[in-house]
């Protein structure tokens, strides 16, 4: 199975997982199933998804009934922005496995740079954006107090490996001047529409593996009346005449243009079709020309952008 | 005189102001001397400059001659990278007030979140980007020490205020979860090139001034080799047009444009008629939609960008 070697474990990652942001509860223990017999090992989950339980269920019998092993599965979570605090990172690191009936997380990332007041997860789990009020009410702590409890969490072997997402360029260089364990993995949002060359080859310089969310670009925020109004990439003609040069989906194009570039990927799909389809990304090679063509896409379009929720929250200006 | 009143300290903070990057050092005592004449209180300093001494003598000079008081003034200096430990804030700050012949800055800003390996300044003052043996040497210190140091800096009476420079997002949010003095100023490139809306609103979210940098865009670094081969802004259709139909200069439609948002600017200019025409800049009005055209002139095109002299220094990525 194609993957990327993590520099400091040298535990290897697999360079296709499944995504679990937004698969349903009632669908996805069923789902998580299905994926491993297709084939997946990596599950890229978090405590935001609210689906842990489900997921962990899925993997349960999938172990049971002898379809893997849990060393040859990647499980990744992340730690939510209400749990940044000292206290909180291994209280929640220690409910997260619960739900998932896991000892531990191969990869464990802090979800954003942003710290939010602490909810109780018996009281709202997972907290979301904003309190009970409907507001978002910031907590002042600075992220080394977060990544040092993260790095408790690789001491006491809860997590194998542990690492960011939604951070770029001077944070994540601060991070690694006061890191004891460096960060492992950053996962970003990176799709034709939002190339960041530059983040890129910052984490080549520093050595951190890069994982690509939102590859569909606009496709996975449509539902949700975020898509932007950006033509959809799976219909943009640049994609669409790669694929079917390749013989091969717009969704698999999309794929392999960040794979190619040693980028991990974590496709969601509710169907099986599909769902197979996205782990044979690695099967095939795009011309260097056509990587180009659908790199000169990039419009610096960011769907995932916290700014909107609340203007202290913004993490990309 | 027009100035944006600093949020902690009540202290006013002029909106043009002289920048001292690239004057010589056989003119500039003379250049600071006619700039105060001229009516400019404000002067933009920094260790890495190599010109402090003689930006003294010129400020010397115009107290002695009774051109203006200490109090009048409002001298801004920098902190270099490779003097961002604890041990070396105060030693730098004492050792630039010293070649300034001052009691205190109005405002001493860290320069770049980047930390470099120390350099003696009795060995070599300004010690630039490289060590002895030209090559970059990285330090790690964390952002958060170098910050508690400047703060102290305020507890001493050596700054009136402290700020940030070259800082963006998650960074800058970080700043302000440990702070027990915050950042009152901002300063970063900024012109219609490089417009940072989104930056612009996170400074206003936040409450701090914000002066922009080569508000002349490329201009100031052609004679570096660094224009980055873009159209010269005071040859730019759109800025002539503008400056044609207000009867002024295409450098003053680009600090008006600046200071009509409310940014600060520090212009620099080797000639005394045109040092005359930049201060002038607050004294008229652009139409919003000539203020909307420059700013679509916009294409992220960064100058001052440290990536480009090492990888591990994309602050910007």
């Amino acid at each position: 199975m194609a993957s990327i070697v993590l520099k400091r474990t040298n535990q290897k990652m697999p360079l296709v997982g499944f995504g679990l942001w937004k698969v349903n509860n009632d669908t996805c223990a069923e789902t998580v199933y299905n994926a491993i017999k297709s084939g997946y090992r990596l599950f890229d989950g978090a405590g935001d998804y609210g689906n842990e339980k489900e997921a962990g269920e899925g993997i349960k019998k999938a172990i049971d009934d002898g379809l893997v092993k849990r060393e040859e599965l990647f499980i990744t979570s992340k730690l939510w922005n209400t749990f940044h605090s000292k206290e909180h990172v291994k209280e929640l690191a220690d409910y997260q496995l619960k739900l998932w009936g896991l000892d531990y997380f191969d990869l464990f990332l802090v979800h954003f740079p942003i710290s939010l007041a602490y909810v109780d997860p018996a009281h709202r789990f997972p907290p979301g954006w904003t309190g009970d009020d409907g507001k978002v009410h910031l907590q002042n702590t600075p992220f080394q107090e977060t990544w040092v409890a993260m790095e408790s969490l690789v001491d006491a072997g809860l997590a194998k490996n542990i690492g960011v997402s939604n951070i770029q360029g001077a944070l994540l260089l601060d991070i690694f001047r006061y890191a004891r364990i460096e960060p492992q993995v950053l996962q970003v949002e990176l799709h034709p529409y939002l190339t960041q060359e530059a983040l890129l080859e910052l984490a080549k310089t520093l050595g951190i593996a890069v994982t690509a969310y939102s590859s569909f670009g606009p496709q996975g925020w449509v539902e949700l009346g975020m898509g932007k109004g950006a033509t959809l990439l799976m219909e943009h003609d640049t994609i669409t005449a790669v694929a079917k040069k390749n013989t091969k989906t717009p969704a698999q194009v999309l794929l392999r243009w960040a794979t190619q570039q040693g980028l991990a990927v974590i496709p969601k799909s509710n169907s099986q079709t599909r769902l197979v389809e996205n782990l044979d990304c690695v099967e095939f090679t795009l011309d260097e020309a056509d990587i180009k063509a659908i790199s000169s896409l990039n419009q610096n379009l960011r769907l995932n952008n916290p700014a909107e929720i609340d203007g202290r929250l913004a993490i990309f200006a």
